[in-house]
């Protein structure tokens, strides 16, 4: 009999992997808040849940992928949540990238009502979750880590067990500490280029080809150079990640000046009404910083 | 006949440069300020100049590839120097990376004395230079790119044209500002996660995987999380590039503000002893700025 697999969260990211899990052979349960989301999982074979009860009734394996922390302890330890209603000794794997404290704390909860977690969030963005290239950055014991690879590798590529409980979330805070730099300074960039007049497309293929070279390089820089901002990655969520990687930097007593400044840069852009672009929209308040347009 | 190239500036990336153009066909007699540094192009098949003058005599194409702005200028217009001594159309190509303002009025400079000069700067460091897969950023006019292709190409495997005279320093001063972020960038996140006792050798592998991966991830992080900072690319040459980058910058009217942070941290932990570390020492001045050791 197929594994019985319960996706909680069928957003943009959700989707796609939950579809995948499908394709891989996964009898799969979807539920999401706003049930007109499950539509497209039941199309691929899946089926929809009204509740999260519901959902996890009968499940082997429970994934979870939503905002943020507050979600995940509402989803997991809430009333009606995981931990209330799923059979005692599930697996429960959390993609989704929340704080590392939280995290920690949830797998305690876990833990003592007799449940495995993993905190596995992911990095490469809707595009790696529709090709299933995501990176997972796994974090928890190593015989739940072991268990939950067939359900990884049928949505990531590049799969690391980084360390106990909540280091999953430590390495994606990282992780988005180094994409909005890279950010900011692919737009310091282009910006820079545009005042000389040089040939910008010309320019970034040269520095895509050097030591200057980076995934949002490749990734963005189409978008920043046509200023093309549907999201993708929205700066209300980039935001939100920066604002776990500076707490949780400050916690450990780590300074962090680039990751501090871009925090501020990436706040300075939601407070100034782009929460909803993607978060190559750094590039507008560049040029708002240099009284050039929008 | 075999094209006569001279080369002038035989250091850790002119040498393997001058080798290779050896090995594409090229006729190449080469010139140092420290005559020993000459002995690997004769080594491989070339030949060693005592003076300028005598490495120009007969050239067709002169190469140029030394540290810094006032270097090239006395290479170029200096007494004795390459528009002094060598035959009128001969075709310049400047490797070297200098102020784009410089390289715009030594242009003017060679075009008044009937010389022709391209601006190339080079991106991808002493591999790039050995492997023969730099990356070229061009400035200059049509007809000169074309003529100088096959000496590009012999050593480069990236090469764009992306406009007019200084065009090349331009975009590599930009060059510089991404990779001096990313190595800042790369060090925060490194010390964070130790910080967390994470498996930072596991961490990098993810994050190279996801939209965090770079150039600098690929090749620097084992550097700084084994501390060997031996260069490399020297901080002294990375410095003077943050120099150009801000000023350019400054003088354009672009506001930078990571460009202008990560400038400082460079310029301090030169300051503090550490110019002749690979820049990829920017997480010792983190480390001491943590205090922690080193």
């Amino acid at each position: 009999m197929a594994t019985r697999l319960a996706f909680i969260g069928l957003g943009i990211m959700g989707t796609p992997m939950a579809e995948h899990l499908v394709r891989a052979g996964f009898d799969v349960t979807g539920y999401n808040r706003s049930p007109a989301k499950t539509r497209r999982l039941v199309e691929a074979g899946g089926r929809a849940a009204n509740s999260i009860e519901e959902a996890v009734a009968d499940a082997d394996i429970v994934c979870v992928m939503v905002p943020d922390s507050p979600d995940v302890r509402e989803v997991l330890a809430g009333t009606g949540g995981v931990f209330d209603t799923a059979r005692p000794g599930t697996l429960v794997i959390d993609f989704s990238s929340i704080r590392p404290d939280v995290s920690n704390e949830l797998w305690h909860q876990a833990k003592a009502k007799g449940f495995r977690l993993l905190d596995a969030p992911v990095s490469g963005g809707q595009a790696g979750a529709v090709n299933a290239t995501l990176s997972i950055m796994v974090g928890g014991e190593v015989a739940d880590v072991e268990a939950a690879q067939p359900v990884l590798q049928a949505v990531g590529k590049t799969i690391a067990h980084v360390g106990p409980p909540g280091s999953g979330q430590t390495v994606k805070a990282a992780n988005q500490l180094i994409v909005a730099g890279h950010l900011e300074l692919l737009a310091e960039a282009i910006v820079f280029l545009e005042a000389y007049g040089v040939d910008t497309r010309k320019a970034m293929t040269v520095l895509g080809g050097g030591l200057a070279g980076s995934a949002v390089l490749n990734q963005k820089s189409e978008a920043m150079l046509t200023r093309s901002f549907q999201p993708g990655f929205r700066v209300e969520l980039h935001h939100k990640d920066l604002g776990i990687v500076t707490s949780a930097a400050r916690e450990a007593g780590v300074v962090i000046p680039l990751g501090a400044l871009v925090a501020q840069l990436m706040a300075s852009l939601k407070a100034q009404g782009n929460a909803d672009d993607d978060h190559s929209a750094l590039l507008k308040l560049l040029e708002r910083l240099n009284g050039r347009r929008s």
